[in-house]
């Protein structure tokens, strides 16, 4: 089964072919087969072992002479330094415009690959290989590319629309537990924008397949179409969000990874909406797929206090999105300090 | 006297306004009047010295808050680290996308200012201040911006228009001769494009103006526009450089400055052209401006060499831009070895 999403956006056009096995047709998306072809694969020290070589072979056969650039696995490399390293090898390589960059990764080789071809001489092509969960439902798409500055991330980084992405669930079979987890909070988050079918087969807790993968990629490009200059209808995106971002912050990044602190934070949402039963579906959902549904090492009032600074509010309340119903979700609701605290303690109780 | 040149590029359209004393103005171009509005300024250490400060006071006038950014003069700074730097700088200063960068000083400046502006949180407005005479007359516009990698010129970069170019001719009162005579190169190559009035003044030996500035700005952006794709006309705009830069491949950049260069790349360029006459008079303006019009301490054979290798001609002949009048400039004019041995020898003679 083969899902294709076309993304609509002028001279920069380009298809999302979501499929399981589509990693050997990685060839078609780059030109393989004109004379004089070279693509890069940028990857990182984790999915090089288990990927580069299909895909490089699958290149090489179309006739496409191939190298492989490798990052060190994890958000460390999502730095100026490594972009930098990356560029020079792209020029050791003999890169130019022609050549087209594969950038075969999660999240941040796909945030930092697209960066790089976005700049080395002024931009040249890149194929999108997500190969975990939430690059495959969330961060390969949108153009977005970048690199960290200490303390600040994604703070560099340049729109640049990608050729192609191929996205194969198949990879996800190799992805770590908490990885795939990770990913399922964006999953639960996105199919409660979108409603409908796919809110229901999510709901029904269904395994992740091509149709639920392109129902949420989209769902995020609808949102994010319907909002071009970022807003406001595109906050939506940030449902459960704003409190997962403030656990991070004060547990100091280190006791949940961010798709476990956005379920969290879900759930703080879904209380501040009153939406008691879906908030009771939605924890059982995150637990089934091996995701706290508890806040431990954290106070419900330093939390509160998190949020506000987060969205810059010295005040008494905090903007919100709030759910109204699976495929109900809005935006800007300001909420009262002692309401927050409560919705977070809940968090904490047994 | 102010001329102003509209940019017509849709939603990135942007004036370039031309007049002595308009430093002093740009705090109109920096939103400055807006509340809380925040402009940093991106400068070398030889323009920090004489423009920083009144460029600054302009702008805290009018009430904005000013940050000035010093980076070492020189082509060295034009590199992946000094980028990394000015992008922690911005940071440490409090930039966000609202605020705006003046980029003051020559083309170094400006396509660092210009890269670290179009990538900070994927771009942030930009105003050129040019500084030297090349920078006024050709690289402040047109929107391309970049560093270095070692041994490879511009091959990191963005295109990043700015919202406004300031160009205050007054400014050119104090810089080095040298730097004067460098962009006078790059005035006479353009007024042999331009012909009409503009070459008409350029031959008479008048002085730099702003109409002289405004004619060669309108020049350079006409050929660019009628060829946005860089795949033709726009090489009429490598008169003379294609000559110009294998002398400085083949002296090491150490005896000929870039614009030196090109004014003897126009000279071998005119006797292939059989522009006898032209080339005599260009000669004159030449060694008027103080640049050098014979060619020492190099091989024609050499030159001839690096010509080709530089185009990537293995064969015989190499493709010239050629002159067949003020006005008549056309490109892909197959040159062969012994023709071009025998123009680059004229120049070694007295």
């Amino acid at each position: 089964m083969m899902e294709t999403v076309h993304v609509n956006l002028g001279p920069r056009s380009y298809d999302i072919e979501i499929g399981s096995g589509n990693l050997k047709d990685v060839a078609r998306f780059c030109d393989a087969e004109q004379d004089d072809s070279h693509a890069v694969i940028i990857t990182d020290s984790n999915v090089d072992e288990l990927y580069s070589e299909p895909v490089g072979d699958a290149l090489q056969e179309a006739g496409a002479q191939v190298d492989i650039l490798v990052a060190d696995a994890g958000e460390q490399s999502k730095s100026p330094d490594v972009a930098a390293d990356l560029w020079e090898q792209l020029l050791d390589q003999g890169a130019d415009r022609k050549t087209v960059v594969v950038a075969l990764g999660g999240g941040v080789v796909g945030d930092l690959a697209g960066f790089c071809a976005a700049t080395y001489q002024r931009g040249m092509d890149v194929v999108q290989v997500p190969t975990t969960l939430v690059a495959q439902v969330d961060s390969a798409y949108g153009g977005k590319t970048g690199v960290d500055l200490p303390e600040a991330k994604n703070y560099v980084g340049a729109y640049h629309q990608p050729v192609a992405v191929l996205t194969d669930p198949a990879l996800l079979a190799t992805l770590p537990a908490a990885e795939l987890a990770a990913g399922y909070a964006e999953v639960v988050k996105t199919a409660l924008i979108a409603g409908g079918a796919l809110w229901e087969r999510v709901a029904r807790g269904e395994g992740i397949d091509e149709a639920m993968i392109a129902g949420c990629v989209r769902t995020k490009l609808r949102v994010v179409a319907a909002d071009e200059r970022d807003t406001g209808a595109r906050q939506t995106l940030n449902l459960g969000h704003t409190v997962g971002h403030a656990i991070e912050t004060t547990t100091g990044y280190a006791r949940y990874r961010h798709g476990e602190a956005v379920g969290l934070g879900l759930l703080v949402a879904l209380r501040l909406s009153g939406q008691d039963g879906l908030r009771a579906l939605v924890a059982e959902l995150l637990a089934a797929a091996g995701l706290p549904t508890r806040l431990e090492g954290a106070d419900p009032e330093q939390v509160a206090a998190a949020t506000a600074r987060d969205k810059k509010r010295t005040g008494e309340s905090v903007p919100f999105v709030l759910v109204h119903g699976p495929g109900r979700v809005t935006t800007g609701h300001d909420v009262g300090a002692p309401e927050l605290v409560a919705a977070v303690r809940e968090l904490c109780t047994p």
